[in-house]
């Protein structure tokens, strides 16, 4: 992570060449662009990695790298003000970029000593966007561009290699005719129409490899690929190599508004008008023979975050071939010996990028008969375990200091961390028996086994059967929802990291790995297929959500090293040790930094000892209804709302006192002495209530009542809107028996506590869904009369407070209002969302619609929507705080628990947040991250 | 209507006695009172008119008679602000209020030349209860108070007439027990107590009339009524005057508190601070011979508003009398017979006192012995039609001016004029024929006839049969709801104005009688009974619900005399005429005084030409979908859902254009010349699709596709929460070629009309439920495209605009950015308030009880919820004219009918407000009094 071109770009700006360069300058619209074209070449560049906003984050490393002196193909970057340019003027490239190409061009041939378009000896160049972040769905790579028929014999005579120059120009003839000029496969299950015809001509000559393709053949290739072309085009495969780079580079500009970059960038709030670069590089060849190679390094292992040099290498080779799968590469450690001075170099440069950018760097390398080029370098992508270990060793080295540390670890990664495992021993003997047969896109971390199903009502229908399902899609739409609900985990074979599967399995928690691209499924005959391997409907299958991986037949899970050592596992200590320390490391100084405390939502006492360990400070939304579930309490909750009488609802009530007054025992003791606040009954009565015939019969025969009673009055108590229906205050308002019952049980819980621990509770009493002062005042004076009557009762004491949820837009307008009453307000931002936005969470199957269409940049029930949602906070806040000054405030919505959304609560300088228990670290770090 | 105290009471406060009257003085609570005790008498009086506050509107009116010289017995007032001392303290009465009751009380004996309790000639005084607004629910009234075993001796020796005495005795003693001792029957099934002792005394003497029962049986009846005192109370029946006094004073005040005054002001929005005051005059008695008497007058027809004295008279009775129904009373022109000299004082004091008073006076009178006294005077109630008539004759006579005209005919009252009435000759032979066999309060106006059903399911179900039901219930709760909605018309035997099935059979529309007492409901036996007269299920029964006539069998509707003549009938216009007139002349004073315009929500022609008849300026909410349920429509609406594949989808909708362009047509021929704005399509898809299997198989066999499969797109559309479900612009955006049909169908069709009719359509198309600028760009986008291929396809354009629902807090909240594309903004209060307060309407049961914990002031689904609606409201008009000055912003939910809501569009300076076609005239009226 370099620093902002504001942080630097000024002060080297003045330094480049002729003074073009103003990186903060913004371009006003139809001006002719000052600054184009940046050339590099080892040792001196007219860019740097201040320039990312112009130069995009590869063009800007490449010329950081030349100006650190590292060996770097010569080459040039055409900037993204260029690409906005071009948008602005219809598609249209500026007049004079041409010239300025042509002369940067002209640099890299003197430099490389080889003229472009030269029959006798060419020079080839690679062509690759670049934006200021990594983006997917745009154009990314053409490399050997520059040969056609006549400079196709001139790389073979200079290398000396026949096969080598035609495979080079197939290569190119391939990637170009793909991504520049859009042919290829017509859908996902067409075959790619080039691999077609090579895997024929393979199996005709009876060849395994594709390196055993003879020159001969490939030179026939190349002329069916351009028949392809022609015909698919209309047009002839381009031969000028001007005319290639110039396609190329329009192709390049163009992708910034392909629809799936479009989508990526509403997703992520990235402006259209940053644009991408474009990187025209002098091609280097590891495919040269045995002393060339191609690879791919970490600074650091970017699994485990380890302090040790890391990748992979395939010698005599392009760098596709590593993607392409076909030959195994090996580790890096191997380059030593196949060309010892490329390795040494290697280490060195290594040692020097990590220095210089102060963080793990991804390298991407040549090695050219011997000689080692630096193709790319950028911040290594990391697993959140890696993320932790390196900025906490980063530290230690002194390379970074504490805050920087809290900085670079996004605090979502830290969800990896406590996510369950596979359990390892019988994951490595899956791996060594072969039973990993997919990888795909790690969508949503953790890991699951469970039973195929291939339809969304194959996996409801199993899941109501008590089995475990993994539901397997070729991708998912919103008709899948509810097979989705009901699956531990989710596989599909397309879509990526932004597909429908990914957002909803994210959202739902599930486990996920989209895009695996070799399975086939046909949900039809229920059939998953790679290869020769068949699955059917009810195979076990397991997914690694962290991972991407998809292995068959079941793996046993187990708690995450940490999970493990938090939760008090002696042994999980000593194994995972280096990333206890790193996590526990890293949690302190966020401790240190934050403002905002961090509390939970629960309603167990198994469920608040998670929490505690995993760092809560109280809990700040302990729901009441999940405990009128138990089988004993839903019996006496059913009796209660069927009462015909009011003595016979309190009679009821007051069976269920004890019970409830256990519950509130077992939450406070584990609690005691941090705040716990307790809402009082939210859902709709007819949630408590069975809806099959059966149950209600059973139900009727159980209370000594008609069966058409209770049938009566579950139709009586149904609703077309049970989200806006009689809940949450209105039902204790309707029936102030239950809010008496369950203050009671609360205050008599609280002083049995402290009479067994000494220890006194924080109670903290919430009534929800109240819109007027009044709704809250009716509420509040139940629960101070039962208070009042439990402390006489009892002759003693404890203090508490009153506040409430601001979950209705009404209740926010009318704050100044209810604060007047309310000694806390709590945003339960969930329901807040759904009615500012009008919107059921339950039914919102158009979700990735919207993001996709860029109506909202990101999911609102995932981040606040800090325009319209945000907006009536930070109306309630100011205007809670006008009416009472040390009114608390918190947020118990999911949102507690997403770090872009605790930014905004640190902004309403909120008091705490509170979220699910596993996302209290996460909640921890980016509260450190929002006080920074 | 008096005008204000601050208008005229600080000028005459000075000359009162003793310089004690401060009208606006606000009490500080826990001082003395200053100003506590008024008195009157004939040609003085220590109040006025203007101090209604103060004194409440009987003690204010009694004081400005005594000034006017009127005969009023003598008196005095204890003003509202002893009531509000008295709930500060605990329900104590300040110390010295005696010392100042007892001198007031002297003055009255001194005026009338008796004593109180004066065993020789007693002073007997009523006690009545009075606020500044009358009010149900509160202690009415005490008669005869002073009497004793001693006093009433002195009164049958000083009146000469035994059974006078202890007949008034008789009635002291049942009235006090009732009213201030509590007791009467224990529940509304049980007789009354002392009504029950009474008629079988009357059955064992074989007596048909009270009066025929001897003073002997009286004195008997007090002491049994005594015992019964004794009996329930535990208390002996207190003797002592001033005890009694003292009594009844504190029964008025604490009266003020019942659970049903509470539940009035709640809904009224009296605070509860103004209090009530109470009057104590010096008893006259209309039941001392035939030539005494007491009536009710009205200086005019208060049915027709006719300019007549009318009202009734009944000799040698008392007031209690008139009420009890026993005795028919007289029409009160036969008082010139009985009493020519009273006759004559009443003629000119009902002329003196609506001069005075400018208005309609109800007078309450007693003539003791030929002498008349005026014992009380208001403005007197009316209906509808007299309210308009009044208004517009008093203008007439120079009384008034047109706009106090405007100010004085509540907005609502009109309703009635436009509701059907019965057919009136068969409700004249109904009459006549005795089938009118109850009466109770008229709760909603209109008139219907139905078969009697007795529960909620019952009227369901025969709904469904397709019979026209009235639902008959002792009264109504939730569990009602779908019952009521089922029915034509309620009736209910218990209950008033503010039950639960006047708020909600109002909120309905329906035609409502509540409160009938004569009638028994036995819902369980399915018979309605009043004495001999027994209805059963499935019999016919009618309600008028103006007047509360409760009759048996079918009587057939009609349209009312104006809504007749607005529709064409001239014979109407002859028969109807007067009130026609009056009508006109108001609503034309109403269209010259108005700023708001006024439209209508309609979709379909013969609702536009009713629009259009009661002054409908244009269309504010055409809804598109009620157009798709015809036959044909609804099939290929079914088949678009039910498409596969957009090819079959655009398929079924390029066959519903034509059947959607013919809708428009018609709609935009009768409109053209004034704005139509029509809605692009809103309800979830669900909503069209058949729910039974029976109709799912016969969809599945049409569209020749399997029932499984229309069953799973129906459970697939399923929403949880419909209302926040998948609908308004979310389809357009999910479906865009619905909305694409939609907008070439607007076009298509206003260009037809204006080729037709050579007058040019005025379009506004308004895309629903935008919470971004984004989803209405969409929207627009398409709109914007359609119209332009229509307008090149037929070489002519017509001007529209686009604009937008303001219907979810978020696009209020973002008014400001959706107007950078909206052109005009409609406020959908409905959903808005949904949304807002979080309430679905169709599962608000508990609004009655919401209402009557004074949680709610109103029904914020019938009035606007300023303070949370309407500051989001404020806020959106603000921020949208922000953007763009020339928005023009109007609303189209149920509210843009309600006076209370217009009131509040207009300080919004909203453009319009449009309402379903029959509340025109009441947002024509409200419009204009709000502009006033």
């Amino acid at each position: 992570m370099e620093r902002s071109p504001s942080e630097r770009g000024g002060k080297r700006a003045s330094g480049s060449r002729k003074g073009r360069v103003r990186a903060d300058r913004s371009q006003a619209s139809g001006q002719p662009v000052a600054a184009r074209v940046f050339s590099f070449e080892e040792g001196m560049a007219d860019g740097h990695a201040g320039l990312r906003d112009l130069l995009g984050g590869k063009g800007a490393n490449l010329a950081e790298m030349c100006r650190l002196g590292l060996p770097v193909p010569p080459g040039f970057t055409v900037s993204t003000e260029v690409c906005t340019w071009f948008f602005e003027h219809d598609r249209k490239l500026p007049e004079d970029l041409e010239r300025e190409v042509n002369s940067a061009l002209a640099r890299v041939e003197r430099k490389v000593g080889r003229r472009f378009a030269d029959p006798r000896d060419p020079l080839l160049v690679s062509v690759r966007s670049g934006a200021r972040v990594s983006m997917p769905g745009m154009m990314d790579t053409v490399l050997n561009l520059g040969l056609n028929a006549e400079t196709v014999e001139g790389l073979a005579r200079q290398s000396g290699d026949e096969r080598f120059a035609w495979d080079a120009y197939r290569r190119f003839v391939q990637m170009y005719a793909d991504v520049v000029l859009g042919v290829h496969a017509e859908s996902d299950t067409d075959p790619d129409p080039f691999h077609a015809k090579f895997e024929s001509l393979k199996r005709k000559r009876g060849l395994e490899r594709d390196c055993d393709v003879s020159a001969q053949d490939l030179r026939r290739l190349v002329a069916d690929y351009k028949a392809i072309v022609q015909k698919r085009t209309g047009r002839a495969f381009p031969d000028d190599p001007k005319a290639q780079l110039w396609g190329a580079i329009h192709a390049v500009f163009a992708s910034w508004m392909t629809e799936r970059a479009v989508a990526y960038r509403g997703m992520n709030e990235i402006p259209s008008t940053w644009g991408t670069a474009v990187s025209v590089v002098a091609m280097v060849f590891g495919n040269l023979g045995d002393d060339s190679g191609t690879g791919v390094a970490f600074t650091r292992d970017p699994s485990s975050g380890e302090k040790r040099f890391f990748g992979e290498v395939l010698m005599n080779a392009q760098g596709e071939d590593v993607v392409a799968g076909i030959r195994t590469p090996e580790a890096i450690e191997t380059l030593a010996k196949h060309s010892p001075a490329a390795w040494r170099e290697l280490l060195r440069i290594q040692g020097v990028l990590e220095r210089h950018y102060r963080d793990m760097q991804d390298i991407e390398f040549t090695v050219e008969r011997g000689k080692l080029y630096i193709l790319q370098c950028r911040s290594g992508k990391r697993t959140g375990f890696a993320a932790v270990r390196i900025a906490v060793d980063l530290v230690s080295e002194g390379v970074i200091d504490k805050r920087e540390a809290l900085r670079r670890v996004p605090a979502d990664a830290l969800n990896q961390l406590l996510q369950p495992v596979f359990e390892s021993v019988q994951l490595e003997s899956a791996r060594s028996a072969g039973r990993r047969f997919a990888r795909g896109l790690p969508a949503g971390p953790g890991a699951a086994s469970g039973r195929l199903m291939f339809t969304a009502a194959a996996a409801e229908a199993a899941a109501v059967r008590g089995e475990t399902v993994i539901l397997a899609r070729v991708e998912t739409s919103p008709e899948d929802i509810k097979g989705m609900q009901a699956a531990v985990g989710i596989l599909t074979a397309r879509g990526g990291m932004t597909s429908h599967a990914a957002l909803i399995g994210r959202q739902m928690g599930k486990v996920c790995v989209v895009g695996a691209g070799t399975v086939e499924i046909d949900s039809r005959r229920g059939v998953l297929s790679v290869g020769a391997l068949k699955l059917r409907q009810g195979d076990w299958i397991s997914l690694d959500g962290t991972t991407g991986e998809v292995l068959e037949g079941r793996i046993a899970t187990q708690p995450s090293a940490i999970m493990a050592v938090l939760m008090g596992d002696k042994g999980a200590k000593r194994r995972g040790g280096k990333s206890w320390r790193a996590y526990e490391q890293l949690m302190s100084w966020a401790d240190d930094v934050r403002r905002l405390r961090v509390r939970a939502n629960a309603d167990q006492p198994d469920q608040c000892r998670v929490a505690l360990a995993l760092g809560a400070e109280g809990i700040g939304l302990c729901r009441t209804e999940h405990m009128f579930f138990g089988e004993k309490k839903i019996d006496l909750v059913r009796a209660m709302i069927l009462a015909d009488t009011t003595e016979d609802r309190e009679a009821a009530l007051a069976k269920l006192l004890p019970l409830q007054r256990t519950d509130f025992e077992g939450i406070l003791e584990e609690m005691a002495g941090f705040p716990v606040t307790i809402r009082t009954l939210d859902p709709p009565l007819h949630e408590f209530l069975p809806h099959t015939e059966d149950e209600q019969r059973g139900l009727a025969k159980q209370l000594r009542i008609s069966p058409a009673k209770v049938r009566a009055r579950v139709a009586s108590l149904a609703e077309q809107n049970p989200m806006l229906g009689h809940r949450g205050c209105r039902l204790g308002i309707s029936y102030p028996g239950i809010t008496a019952m369950q203050a009671r049980a609360i205050f008599e819980a609280a002083l049995a506590v402290r009479a067994r621990t000494g220890r006194t509770p924080k109670i903290e009493v919430m009534i929800p869904l109240v819109g007027t002062l009044r709704e809250f005042e009716l509420q509040a004076e139940i629960v101070r009369r039962c208070a009042a009557e439990v402390f006489r009762e009892q002759r003693a004491k404890i203090p508490y407070q009153i506040g409430t949820m601001i979950e209705l837009p009404r209740a926010a307008l009318m704050a100044g209002e209810i604060a007047r009453g309310a000694e806390f307000f709590s945003f339960g931002t969930n329901d807040l969302t759904q009615t500012t936005l009008g919107i059921s969470r339950d039914d919102a199957g158009f979700i990735p619609l919207y993001l996709e269409q860029e109506i909202w940049a990101r999911d609102p029930f995932q981040s606040i929507d800090v325009a319209g949602v945000g907006r009536l906070m930070h109306l309630a806040a100011n205007e809670g705080r006008g009416t009472r000054s040390d009114l608390k405030l918190g947020i118990c919505g999911e949102h507690g628990g997403d770090p872009r959304s605790i930014q905004f609560c640190e902004k309403l300088n909120l008091n705490y947040v509170s979220c699910s228990p596993l996302r209290i670290p996460i909640a921890r770090l980016a509260a450190a991250q929002a006080a920074l």
